[in-house]
């Protein structure tokens, strides 16, 4: 089509790729989400509804792309593992991070209704997302490690601070301030005692939703698929996204389970 | 709180940022909208409550995010223009893009019952986002006449083609194949006369918004604020944003019209 | 010519360009300069014969690239101002900023017996450099009036500092520590006072290479050049690189000066 | 020391670093060699003199510049590998590639006259440089193997091109574009049986530095240091920088050669 003199504007784009044979990782963060869940009655210290909903947002954006072969979340944020051999748009990263912001973010908002039960959106949330080049496998593990073990340290906490918070046998009740300063400080050891004792919460029977996070991973599968033409059926092999909540720091699941398949 | 050894990873981050003291324009573009049009029925050539889905849409990322000052929609598309001093999450670019690409998209989801009467939504549409700078104010309205000048053009063959497609009176009835032979190499004054004398349609009446696209800018003005305590009004500025479809590509609306307070 | 399996690592190169339409201007800073002045005796505060030195260098980098309008120099380091439609090199920043610092070396250890009186060079110098674009002349004045102004803040520290440690009437003899005591932070007034009362130094009296650094810009001028055939002159232009020594912060050079079919 | 109000001009500057934990690769060029040979009369093919010179230069920088691990040459050429750890310059790419660029240049024109036997210096030569980073030791030794195999392939070529034009006893003389065209589309066999038959030169009995290129490595070598204070001798650990022409494509040297500790 025809061209305008104004076409030179173009070349002003400065296009930043990732570093070929690396681990890309692809992290969303929500936008201001202590405001949103704060107006939109998230349950503390976990909102268990929204962590469907983001697992849910983040099962489409890996069923819409496919290079993603890991995904890891907790609180408003998300992870996502593209191959390392990934070509995906060129390795582009701007197409790549704004990409999976959108998806994330359209996936997110669709299924509102379906995993919030009655809660009305009062405004639509946002995510930003940045993007991160692991070389190593070890790079990338020690990566998903490090948000697993940032999950368990903000659960614990977060656990023990509402406890403290919400408990209405408290004279006088306890703020949130005074519920920092009782924290600060504090060992695992200490919180743990803590909600034992004073809570009768045992900590470890807490939901692994809460204290893992979520991991989701595919896997291939045969699947019967029916032809076009005559009605039979032929074997087809499928990619599957699975969703689940277990120890990925430690070497068994990367070793002996799923994730053997995606450091190969 | 704990810091754990996996924290290293963190160091791995690689912080784009963009050229103090340029405009920032960051362009969204509807991701495979081709098939996503086809399968929610758009009319061709222009679906005009699309074209108002996508202004609200733009309508609220600008009411978010408050550097912005002009925005550019046509077709899948939208720009969005950042004041030359923004220091908006410090010109990180990661940032930056992914969050407008977020906002546009979370509301364009949302909206969407709004605008598309009773068109469910098969699936959910996403859009990436890139980030160009440019130097001078020329360059600046350079790149608005280029994507105004584009819309002129893709307008013009979309509407000439559409009218030759969907003309029942065609016997044969024109291919699409048909139709691109016919339009290939015509200039502007032909396919102005081919939709005048063969379909009577006078080009320059067709609706500004599908000419000229979409232009979304702010004005300040005072409105009167109900103060919170005894029920007095008091005058307060408050920033408007409204959507106009107008030519941008000549001096007038930058030199007489609101555009002057962008680019003084 | 044939093309090995190995030649894919080609793909891994990551091309960064510099933002179009905006100055760039690459600084060169010698390395360790500390430990290279001291090694080879040069004169405290300033040695004249390593700036004219420096000056030969950066005379040698402006005749081989065409496209360096002006460069200002002071002690060891030298920026060099490419006018802002450059397109050398593509705008591709490894190429650019190496080039420079290995043309100044280069030039640099060439020219050092020339202007180094018998002083032998114990090892040879080495420079970094850096690129950095600036979108208008207002940012691009700011720039060499900042290097300007480090040169007169630098100078005048050096030359008090020096004055004092060198005095040789002093007892005990001041030393470098006790010189810095001294110095801490006083005003310049009170440095030039010092300088006259106590050393009968007038500092605007001293050479302007040592209180304005060195400018290094272009003419162009007409030259009768022989021609090849029948040895009859013709008139040609030339480019002509002078080297100055005035105050490049106000306007004057620049409106009425040379500087002003720079900034054009 | 007293800032300017220009200082703001600072912050323009965007530093990019390199990936961590990645092989950097910084290969220098020669800019302009194709002149710069003609003009100091360079021996065709290759000109051992000033293979010799620009090892040195290698030498010069890997002295100075601990990091770097391995360095290999060929024609006006050389790529110097940094330890996949190192931090030098924190990874910031500017200052590793102009820094590489200005010792290779500097150490290259001071050693000119040592190598190059009464050659006088025309104008002083010039090298660019760029960094790659590899996230792999398999992409490492395939970047290697890629330069070793073009300085086969490259070298087969010259030698058989200019034993060609070299011919005297070619009636008439052997034109360079008759050479070109002779050596169009042949295979190595051709030309290793064009040298031989024709010249009676056995390509593989040429010296190994024009066929192999250049290696330079590391060794840790215990040596006899003298104490300052006793003049009693202690043994300490040296960095030695070793030369060598000899196949770094096949695994031995990488496997039982000193390019083990290399790859550790």
């Amino acid at each position: 089509m025809a061209k305008s003199k104004f076409e030179y504007v173009k070349h002003f784009e400065q296009h930043q790729t990732l570093l070929r044979n690396t681990w890309i990782v692809v992290r969303i963060d929500g936008h201001g989400f202590h405001r949103f869940s704060a107006e939109h009655d998230f349950a503390k210290p976990n909102d268990i509804r929204a962590l469907h909903l983001a697992n849910e947002a983040a099962r489409g954006v890996m069923l819409e792309l496919n290079d993603i072969v890991f995904a890891y979340g907790e609180s408003d944020e998300f992870s996502f593992v593209l191959k390392r051999d990934s070509t995906l748009f060129k390795r582009r990263e701007a197409k790549i991070i704004s990409t999976v912001a959108s998806l994330f973010t359209a996936h997110y908002v669709v299924n509102w209704g379906k995993f919030m039960d009655g809660t009305a959106m009062k405004y639509p949330p946002s995510f930003d997302a940045r993007a991160v080049c692991y070389p190593t496998n070890e790079n990338l593990r020690d990566y998903i490690s490090w948000r697993q073990a940032d999950c368990h340290i903000n659960n614990l906490y977060n656990t023990t601070f509402w406890a403290l918070v919400l408990d209405t046998t408290a004279t006088p009740p306890t703020t949130t301030t005074r519920a920092q300063e009782i924290l600060k400080d504090t060992t695992s050891a200490t919180k743990n005692e803590l909600l034992f004792t004073k809570f009768n919460i045992n900590y470890n029977m807490l939901p692994e939703i809460f204290r893992k996070g979520s991991i989701l991973y595919r896997t291939r599968e045969k699947v019967a698929v029916k032809e076009a033409q005559d009605g039979s059926s032929v074997e087809r092999e499928k990619s599957l996204v699975h969703v689940g909540h277990f120890d990925v720091i430690g070497d068994e699941w990367w070793v002996n389970g799923s994730g053997a398949s995606i450091l190969r």
